[in-house]
């Protein structure tokens, strides 16, 4: 695993336990209710995180993106799946998504090659 | 079908004539991409529409969300997977979401009736 | 109530009532957590809704404000601190919050002649 | 003068005048800050006006689209050039801005019949 | 002071002078309608610095945010207190605040041994 | 040219190729849709670059305004235009733009000791 994806797996896994740890009810309820969220459903957990991907991305957080591109990879997501929810991220959310977008495929480039 | 969903469209289809006449080239080009975007390509139109739909949600434009509820309905989404597609629009974009799932609840219930 | 006020509670509850009859574990259980939320803890009530209330106003979404603007009254928040509010999220969130603003007024005006 | 301009503008002025009266010290500087920026300065007012308006477009305002609307107008901004403005809010903003184009162009029609 | 942190001091305070320097009526106008915002009025400066803390994680700006907290200590703000303000940010904006969030806790416990 | 200037347009450069090598038809015409939108049409390539930087300050996106601000710079923009620029991106997004303010002035500085 590069070095980066291994930061940001380390940087949010020790984050997310100094917050589970304060033992405030309703945000560790909020981080439970995230987690089954991409559980399979109705739809099924690759659907689901090339939902949460697409979101992400129009909303323009790159942890998120960077997040559900993983997860979607994990999933099976092909490369060319990959494009398709950039250009709908792209076309819904316009041109400001552009920089977020040449991050999510170094990322995934970085992702291949692993 | 329902007098609100016939002056939606009515409306969308009029104004959208109004703007293509302009003739304004880049303009007239972003419509035809945004039509393509979702046709089946990598992924079928289906899911590019549910994909269309949460990111709507999270952004929260009421006849963004409209149009695609009304697409997915027609690709065959079923009630239960609108509610998955909803659930990852809620909790992805929190609770300013809620008006917005309130009004989808409503015109999916709507067009279930016709 | 003034009926516009009536007709705003009627629709929230009614179509709330429609959401959680789906029984979406997730969804269901975001409800309760945004219940929940507002609920005296280490910060009181009123503390709480006046958090809920800037977060709406910044965000912009009217059915939002108009939730907190009515919880906030009912935690007994005054006119004068009512402006403090809007002053903080007229400064962070911009131009912008204005219309919100002139229907946040609004609603703050008619329920001070309940 | 439309009958839904007259609304618009009469709602305006009457809310600004009672948020005002409060005489809460910042909102009303906040207010005569909004006033002058659009002033000519280093740059002439019309081109201030399309910066206020491309502004209000991606971040989707109806309220605030219709306002700078009204102000291109009176500084002599041309239909064609309304359309560069929209195609730079289209791009930069993506397709959620759609649903705002459409009601700007509809309010322009309706300025241009005057 | 923690490296970091005097870094975020410095270059803010170095750039708003730059800003400054500039004589820009409505700009400098801004900034002191800015710092003004914060001062006690009818609600204390502990609690409009809480409301500023709110609407920058929902709005996801992470200098605002360490802004805020940084202030919010300054005016004694408990550890407690603060995770009701991150729940509530959280709940109202989504998952799409937890990067934020994250941050926000790394910088509150950073301040907390100093 | 600075380093960080030198960066900025080398990422910007080498991932833009890398998305465009995929041949995403739908993105690849949004890219070229992207460069044309900023062409002399109706309005002048110096106005629509203001037009795309204020679009980008109230969106908040560094790179996006980056990238506007050296346009600007080449199309022959002001200092005293830019602060203009600025200032209607200041009062329409709010304090929240603050931040990204700080860095499109140093970005300026930097341009203009070239």
């Amino acid at each position: 695993m590069s070095e980066r994806l291994e930061q940001f797996r380390a940087y949010r896994e020790k984050m997310n336990e100094r917050i589970l740890a304060e033992k405030h009810q309703q945000i560790n309820r909020f981080f439970a209710l995230d987690t089954r969220t991409y559980e399979a459903g109705a739809l099924d957990a690759r659907t689901k995180e090339m939902l949460g991907l697409v979101a992400s991305l129009v909303l323009r957080c790159d942890d998120c993106i960077a997040y559900h591109v993983i997860q979607c990879k994990r999933e099976g997501v092909e490369r060319s799946e990959f494009f398709e929810i950039f250009n709908v991220g792209l076309v819904v959310g316009g041109s400001i998504v552009i920089p977020h977008l040449r991050r999510a495929v170094e990322l995934l480039d970085e992702l291949e090659k692993e």
